[in-house]
């Protein structure tokens, strides 16, 4: 028996948080064993890790292969320590955001050879690809409009400029264009009706027949 | 004016940490710039993953391609918030373990893959390779012998058994066969004569003029 694995991936404020939490209550309330999971962090170590990476502020000396590789530390043992497992035993694993993360904030964004991402990627991951990826796309002003309405205080990568979000956004874009995993929505909807989306989407892909 | 960055390796107990602070002392009294920093650590990231390292215990859950990557992510910080400034301003960088401790302990005796290993330290080092390396060699029954006598608690790695150490000790032997940038002394001898012998060499090296 093996479970699903979906990641949920976007700029700041599209939504993924929010979708996630309703994909994971309608399959619960399918009589579905989820687990709801986010990166970085996800195990003891990971948000430990999480806190190394997210504390501080934009304008600290932080080595951007020291980023890359402690997301990556994160990952791998976020893989062996509980996605992989729970994958195995047939549950459903939710993942706010994953690996796609990374291919865009740390090798579009800040540009890192795109060779080394792909390759610490799929060091860190050891084939736990998701099954599906879910990516409720908005625009950078709408990311920025609802950061603001939550006021609270911005963590070191939530502090870089618009420059830097324009750049993830493309790079979401671009890893989306054509690629099947991707399920891409217009995150500017009602939530209900991304929910919907999704939940017609995932249905289709996981409980044809 | 470029520094001289030189590195101390071995396992436990070999005296690399004490022939590293008698060669500083020695650097020193000569009027030079010295540095003294070590591995996982030597910035206040670097700390902070040492100690994501070496807390608990050796039956924790702990992904060994998470381990690699924190050891990765330390010492990029580290190249860059302070070996690297530190060589270009013309000091004397001396450190406690640094690359090729990755390749004994990761790769030699955590089996990771020899290309993985090499891939990852070369990511982090960016270029940043020692001048010299410092390696007192002893077995590792006087390791643990003298391990013993410190009495102290034993860290994560510490807390390996016997053939993982011995695995190490030939590890290190392995790398220091036929290269020129390792000085491997007996580190069974008295550490006044090892420090002659290092010093020796270090003239022999450096200040040859």
């Amino acid at each position: 028996m093996s479970g699903i694995f979906v990641t949920f991936e976007g700029i700041e404020g599209c939504g993924k948080s929010t979708q996630l939490n309703m994909l994971a209550n309608w399959l619960r309330a399918n009589g579905k064993d989820v687990i709801v999971t986010r990166e970085p962090g996800g195990t003891d170590l990971g948000e430990k890790i999480r806190n190394l990476l997210l504390e501080g502020n934009k304008n600290d000396i932080f080595s951007i292969r020291a980023e890359i590789l402690l997301f990556e530390a994160s990952r791998a043992q976020h893989v062996d320590e509980k996605i992989l497992p729970a994958i195995k035993s047939g549950k459903f694993v939710l993942c706010d955001r994953f690996f796609d993360s990374t291919v865009v904030y740390q090798g579009v964004a800040r540009a890192i050879d795109p060779h080394i991402v792909q390759f610490l990627n799929e060091f860190a991951l050891s084939g736990c690809v998701p099954t599906m990826t879910v990516f409720p796309n908005i625009s950078v002003a709408e990311s920025f409009r609802r950061i603001a309405l939550e006021n609270g205080s911005r963590d070191r990568i939530e502090q870089e400029d618009e420059s830097f979000f324009e750049k993830i956004r493309d790079g979401y874009l671009e890893l989306a264009k054509g690629n099947a995993r991707f399920f891409m929505v217009d995150g500017a909807d009602n939530a209900e009706i991304i929910h919907e989306k999704i939940r017609n989407e995932f249905a289709k892909r996981f409980f044809k027949n």
